[in-house]
């Protein structure tokens, strides 16, 4: 593989509350989070030259952003990747600006998990995922399900007591609603307490409800440009360093040698994303993540990943605190999926975007003193499709 | 808007035969024509460093593309822009490789419509098209109500009596079987003649079920390098000279002040090709065109838009025959969508494949000779999604 690294830069970002968002539509949703990274970059909507819209589950198309935000015949496109849309969105949008395509571009992600009906316990076919191609008789998991094995099978493989695996869990949960309720567009603005999340009804165990994401609505958008004209816009652009995406050779989980302790493509990418930046020791080079905790035992698994623990060392992490909020590195100071919410197509966006707002030191009262690289992993299809960006901020 | 002109070519392409290919699976479609493009690229499926998927009624993602090739752990993306869905494959793949973010891409488009029970008659929102955002008080047509009404408007504002009319639109279904006659993967090799056009059942008047392009299956795939290392594949790469896209910010055609007489995104995506290729006389420079013939009325305001005709005089390329095998300027030698069929995800690819057979002297019975620029135009949304790509052989 080539690189697209210090090519190109975000000089704006957009981001509505994360919520249960009744009283919005998407045109709404698509609006204010694109006006708002406008007003951010400080360009107007007629400076955009081409448009990226990341959603899996709204039934809409590439005319669906280009008609709420008036764009005037410019190209638009959807791209979609499962729950890795949004990063694929931006990457849409990087590739045209290295590719020398066009100068500024817009990508929004944007869902109304909401009005789909999904609660988010169905099997996801329900809402879109396909069958077709398999062979008719595979088991139809939810997602709590599917990551219910894979925290089952990491407890018994690295012997944890069924207690001790659950509590392991909920640390994370605790974690990140404790950064969440800093956070004024989480969806759950809320601390929880490590008996609440013990003690929350089982979704599929050792899974409680309080170990699952949110199912939520919401948009975010960034403005992208050419690094080398990134700082006639903005002091402190954000500039892409890797930008890494492993799909698998596989349909889901269920492969006859498969482990269900690692997720072979986390690995994969984040070894592409390290080569491609030149980040040689993780857990030293970068000052906060963001990560993929659509449920609690997926960000245990994604540090180790990372490569920030050894395997079944990543316990460690959150067991000692390495991770929180003043921790050596901080993971989901937005509060993550976890408590920030899970607008599929969006989360990917909202996610570069808590990283943006760290390194240009507009995180408020979940700012990482001194904050310079920044790491966004992002996966959908249980980790089938998993992407890695890493963003530096240079002044 | 910038250009990736001159910085990416074409190595390889396959296509399926398109039809009703009940015997035939999408992973089926999906491998038989990636592996017909490898052979003719030279390369093997490892050698592929990145890949997009454009599918639009499917139900498929990033891993149905990446399963069945068994690709291992390569960046793959799915893109939809609803008919126009197989270029914005093409441009996601074209965009990669002129960025430098890899070598060798792989672009493939597929759609088993028949598995859908989709018969092309019902309003498109039963297979994928949403009215989320809109009013909710809009008419809902069929793709043949919604072209039915520009070709009644197109008759009445250029005095066409509806025989003359009706006639003009049966040229156009004569004219692109003959070519598909002559095309072995066209989903209907056969001529037709113009009192079995004339005589066929209506399906919403001026437009009969021989003016309607085929519900089809099919696959076609396309592999991309970069133009300074396209030689070291083949002698005669085909090299992009534009790709133009423009999405209007309609969400359909029943806008106030709408004319009905032409396509605006057409005519956009048309200019912005012309300006970024450099053609100033397409009629005399270009050597042949693919275009989106999914209703005959199509053809005619696809003439207008390219600037091959003034407005309201596209008939007479058609009655004067300048557009068949052998005229002037010939259109559609595939036999279009109206004879080679329209598996929606896969007509893009397919429209560029013909292009690529025709340059590359591999049309056999449908070969113009000398052919050396091509223009392909693909639409969606009833054209608010509008490419027009262009493509030159240089020996």
């Amino acid at each position: 593989m080539g690189t697209i690294k210090d090519k190109v830069a975000i000089i704006g970002m957009g981001c509505t509350k994360f919520g249960e968002l009744w009283e919005k539509s998407i045109n709404d949703l698509i609006i204010d989070a694109t006006i708002e990274a406008c007003e951010d970059a400080g360009i107007e909507l007629k400076d955009i030259e081409a448009a990226w819209l990341g959603t899996v589950f709204s039934g809409h198309t590439a005319i669906s952003l280009s008609a709420p935000l008036k764009l005037q015949y410019i190209p638009v496109t959807r791209v979609e990747n499962m729950c890795a849309t949004g990063t694929e969105a931006l990457r849409g949008a990087a590739y045209a600006v290295a590719s020398g395509a066009c100068k500024i571009a817009l990508a929004v992600g944007v869902e109304k998990l909401k009005d789909t009906g999904w609660t988010g316990v169905q099997p996801t076919s329900v809402v879109g995922r396909s069958t077709i191609g398999t062979t008719g008789t595979e088991m139809e998991l939810s997602p709590p399900a599917m990551f219910a094995q894979l925290a089952l099978r990491y407890f018994h493989y690295y012997q944890l007591k069924p207690e001790e695996g659950k509590r392991l869990l909920a640390e994370i949960a605790v974690k990140n609603h404790r950064n969440g309720s800093l956070n004024p567009k989480a969806h759950f603005q809320m601390e929880v307490t490590l008996e609440q999340v013990l003690n929350a009804p089982i979704i599929a165990w050792p899974l409680g409800v309080l170990d699952c994401c949110g199912v939520s609505d919401g948009a975010a958008a960034a403005i992208l440009t050419r690094a080398d004209m990134a700082r006639e816009f903005r002091d402190d652009p954000i500039y892409i360093k890797s930008l890494a995406i492993s799909v698998g050779p596989r349909l889901d989980l269920m492969t006859q040698d498969y482990d269900f302790i690692h997720i072979e493509e986390n690995v994969r990418a984040s070894q592409m994303a390290y080569a491609e930046a030149g980040i040689k020791n993780p857990r030293s080079e970068l000052s906060i993540c963001e990560v993929h905790d659509c449920f609690t035992i997926a960000e245990i698994m994604v540090y180790e990943a990372l490569g920030f623990a050894e395997k079944g060392k990543g316990q460690e992490l959150i067991l000692k605190e390495k991770t929180k909020l003043g921790g050596k590195i901080p993971v989901n100071t937005s509060g993550g999926l976890k408590s920030k919410g899970h607008p599929v197509g969006a989360t990917g966006v909202a996610q570069v975007c808590e990283i943006y707002q760290q390194l240009t030191k507009e995180a408020e009262k979940r700012q990482v003193e001194g904050a310079k690289i920044g790491l966004c992993q992002n996966m959908g299809g249980t980790g089938a499709s998993s992407v890695v960006t890493i963003w530096e901020v240079m002044k």
